[in-house]
């Protein structure tokens, strides 16, 4: 039952990063919790933060220094088993004292250092344990596949499995190297990023430029998809451009390249987000479609990808239409209710607002499988959304009546 | 474990109404499944409906009778097991003739005639069981207790007991009674009324005054509730006034005693409709206080209420304060998180959006209790709301997951 994986496993490391993890007694499990990307010397970067107004000190500490640095980043520092979230001036003061310590070690200024958390929220971050650890973890640093995958590893916290994808185009005999890592199993409803994705790539480009690539392929994938329509405070998206490659972003084809590359990147990691969500035995590929802007035909995927009802039906693999209307009813978007159709995988079970005749054992195997389209057709316009979410189990509520105690 | 219920065991019946119900074979398990009140003539009525734009025949036929004969009701026909909703033009024609049957055999008009329908979607109402077991219905009504409460069972569906609540006043000599029923267990989440709700008073009152009084009890009652947050597509409360007591709602002072009779009725069922939430283990009373108005208290309120994260956290009387202000981050309200402090039962457990010291052991046991409050202060103005709500158990999961198959 477990949804298919769209894990890549060869890696195509861009030029210019090397990668180290250590276990540093952040997490009570003694697992790898403590992460380190080291990017060479002119890398740009952009990133997107949660749109959350409450916000964890590492958000607001790389948002000023990204905006200091002018979009560059020399470092990035994770740790897991802690957000650093609701913990006040010290939580801010704490964060920056980690990245100092980088800085010092590395030689580079701490404003390049790009900070990260994730965990629980509410408890102090244990400076000590990550400051006495940081010498151990930069002297492992390494451009290697083995040392990506300990980083990829020491990110999740609820994960079951690392999530990594990568690309790669040519430009005449250059090759562009793009690699995306991500972890986010649960509070995944990201209104502009989702829990942290870090993607590299040695191509040149400036950090304006970067962000703006980074926002259109985030709004395809990222922003697109939910688990429990929770959103984070501490979602982050980091895109890291070391130019090693020597590769200039300078031409619309090659834009049109890297575009596509990122975007790439970018989907098949929300697709092994939402595939390794709390419980998720099902993953929903919602299309709702000839909608009059893509705005309502967000809001409506939202509201059907997030009712209670329907994500139940969808755990016990039940063709329970009605409860899809419901939610379009109550979405806010104005529909006319007979002129909604709704197909599960390639059957019309709703048309005009209505019953159809439809074989309700082949609804729900096609139901029963690991993923599965459901579409709704709303006889407004043209526009569409293909929204990645999951059904709910009673397993993730197991993982979450007891995650903190 | 179980909520405890503010179920009231006395009834007191306003004059002017009696009450019946049978099994049609309408439901499956072969339970009471149509019911029916008679109003003697002259009764008033008022209606809230769903805000649903997907609604029910039953509510499109219920506002237009309601409209036609100028809020005068002198029946009621309810039945279980079908919503008799996305039935499409035939629904609503099926609606209509049973309001005929019911109109002819009582000699009534049909206009004055209200229908209610809740179950399952999409499936055609079967008139030709509700048509034969008309006579035998009207045959039964009874002006008594048990009478009032074979009606209470028979519009149930997953609800697990009946939901009745009454209040009296007095005017001078006189007394005025006010009863209440209702049904609903699961999406609930009124956006002006609940799912199926009746209220009977001897009281005289024009249509329009038992309007007005009726969407202001919801306001503080229905409208501050949900299980789910599936806001239904039939949704009613209906209020009826037999004007057989001969009270007239003509002064201030009987205005305000039968608006607080009124609430009183109102609050008590939404409290049991909230206690017998499928799978509920816990009540919460949320509160939300120091906001800037009503509405942005609500949203709020809205926001931390429906939260998966939260909801699994108090199904595990968790005291994860963490997740209720992630959930105030994203509600929409434009809070100062550095403002918010939040009390789970008489403890202090977040301060100014960080963590403070609490006793989590007795937090943890506060949350075990039936019913519980939480209480977020926002330090932004004087408008407060108590939004009754319910941890998400996986024994929602497993009576959603398998409802319709």
């Amino acid at each position: 039952m477990t949804p298919a994986l769209p894990f890549q496993t060869t890696i195509n490391l861009p030029q210019g990063f090397s990668f180290s993890a250590v276990a540093a007694g952040i997490k009570v499990s003694g697992k790898p919790d403590l992460a380190l990307v080291e990017a060479c010397p002119g890398t740009t970067a952009a990133a997107l933060f949660t749109k959350n107004r409450v916000v964890a000190a590492p958000v607001e500490v790389g948002r000023a220094s990204l905006e200091a640095s002018r979009g560059r980043v020399r470092a990035v520092l994770v740790n897991s088993g802690n957000a650093n979230c609701a913990t006040g001036p010290a939580g801010r003061l704490a964060c920056k004292r980690v990245c100092q310590n980088v800085a010092h070690l590395l030689r580079v200024s701490a404003k390049e250092v790009f900070p990260s958390s994730t965990g629980i929220i509410g408890v102090p971050l244990p400076v000590e344990k990550i400051a006495s650890n940081l010498p151990r973890l930069i002297a492992a640093r390494k451009a290697t596949e083995a040392a990506f995958h300990e980083f990829a590893g020491a990110i999740l916290t609820t994960d079951t499995r690392e999530k990594t994808a990568c690309a790669q185009f040519r430009s005449g005999k250059t090759k562009v190297s793009l690699l995306g890592v991500a972890k986010g199993s649960g509070m995944i409803h990201p209104q502009l990023a989702t829990m942290l994705v870090y993607a590299f790539t040695d191509i040149v480009a400036r950090p304006a430029e970067l962000k703006k690539l980074l926002r259109e392929a985030c709004d395809q994938s990222f922003n697109c998809m939910s688990v429990d329509g929770d959103t984070s405070t501490n979602d982050t998206v980091l895109l890291l451009a070391s130019g090693k490659s020597g590769v200039r972003l300078d031409s619309a084809a090659l834009r049109k390249k890297f575009r596509a590359a990122l975007l790439e990147v970018c989907q098949s990691l929300a697709a092994q987000i939402v595939a390794d969500g709390e419980g998720v035995q099902h993953v929903i590929h919602l299309g709702v479609e000839q909608a009059k802007n893509m705005n309502e035909a967000l809001q409506l995927a939202r509201a059907v990808a997030h009712s209670l009802l329907v994500k139940t039906a969808w755990a016990g693999a039940d063709p329970n239409w009605g409860r899809i209307l419901a939610a379009v009813g109550y979405s806010g978007v104005n529909v006319d209710p007979n002129r909604v159709s709704i197909f599960i995988a390639e059957q019309l079970v709703c048309q005009n607002g209505a019953a159809c005749l439809f074989d309700e054992a082949k609804a729900h195997e096609d139901l029963c499988q690991p993923e599965c389209s459901v579409r709704v057709q709303l006889q407004r316009g043209k526009a569409s959304v293909v929204f990645t979410t999951t059904d709910l189990t009673a397993e993730y509520v197991h993982i979450n009546a007891d995650y903190s105690t």
